[in-house]
């Protein structure tokens, strides 16, 4: 994950200086600023703790990122360019609508699992205080997904392989938001809590068969053909 | 609202002094603390703001909660007693399963927009900076509406109204999902955004239509018979 981190995204929100430095250290700042915006939240984290706890300087770390802000813009885009890249896989390996939703389904728990703290992050960015940061952030992901699941749909429709009657925007939106609340469900505490709660300690065990039941929801509900 | 939020729940975050101020100071105090927690997020809330723009003393104010966490679970602590409001109507008023959930879509989005700064301040607690306060909330609305769905899947099943395979603890789930991220939609920016993307500016005007396909695709869900 930090190797990718270090790489550059599309958007670009740190200084030159950064991409100059060892690669070693780039890895090490961007590891503590995940750790420390993850556990407090952007509000609460202070960027001269982050550069404590990497060991370099508030003057070195003033000079790869301008503000707190762009430093944490750094890394969110940079998990957007993981994300973007999931995606671009599950729809490259997809056969069909169905397979592709199976393999959304899956994309979003191994995401949620293998970067717990990227997750809590984005969690963080969904908040109303953090509006004015995620208006920088350009919308990328939010575009990936639509784009794929409503054209997946529409040709599933016109193949009559789905109901012809269901409404592909309103209805991918429903699926990619059953898809954020199970990614979110193995992220902050809260929602894992939910989440138990509502499927039982019992099935927790058994993930494969919660999913089987998610994905039997999803399909019936675009009127599998 | 503010007069429901003066009222005490079934759980006590506050002194008992602050119950025996005036009416008007307990509304003043909860007023301006709904909107500073709500625009800044907890972290980046400070009680004394608070305190000063509420024209009370902050030895007033801690007579009131012992902290700025104290004062922020009364907040929360009595808008669940709102949305437990709500979902009692919700669930009284029901004919069956598929009025309920129908009503249920409805009071999402009305409490949404009747409550945005609740709502706000609930994204909030679901992150992971807040984990440690969602535990002392002691999980009551989560219980509330994992239960009122499943019994009344149970029932609907058992009556042959909806498929009988379906698993109704993870149905329950799946449909509460949709419910929050709908809810959610009508929150921050963000969510407002990423719904505007989803289902097109055209369709926003509409939102009869759409959720019509939402209700829709919740019924083919659960396999109506």
């Amino acid at each position: 994950m930090t190797e990718n981190l270090a790489k550059t995204g599309s958007s670009k929100f740190h200084k030159n200086t950064f991409e100059k430095t060892t690669e070693g250290r780039r890895q090490k700042v961007l590891e503590v600023a995940i750790d420390e915006f993850a556990a407090n939240g952007y509000s609460a984290t202070s960027i001269n703790d982050i550069a404590r706890k990497a060991h370099i300087s508030i003057g070195s770390m003033y000079s790869y990122f301008a503000s707190k802000e762009d430093l944490f813009l750094t890394i969110v885009n940079n998990a957007y360019v993981v994300m973007e890249k999931i995606l671009d896989d599950v729809a490259q390996e997809s056969i069909d609508v169905f397979d592709c939703i199976e393999k959304m389904l899956y994309a979003s728990r191994k995401f949620a699992v293998e970067y717990p703290q990227l997750n809590q992050i984005y969690l963080d960015i969904t908040t109303q205080a953090l509006s004015q940061m995620s208006i920088r952030l350009s919308n990328k992901l939010e575009l990936i997904t639509p784009r794929l699941l409503c054209n997946l749909i529409k040709e599933a429709k016109s193949e009559g392989k789905i109901s012809s009657d269901v409404d592909e925007r309103v209805v991918s939106f429903c699926i990619d938001n059953l898809y954020m609340m199970y990614q979110f469900s193995f992220s902050s505490d809260y929602y894992k809590e939910r989440m138990r709660i509502y499927i039982g300690e019992d099935n927790m065990g058994d993930i494969d068969k919660v999913e089987e039941s998610i994905l039997k929801f999803i399909r019936r509900a675009l009127g599998e053909n």
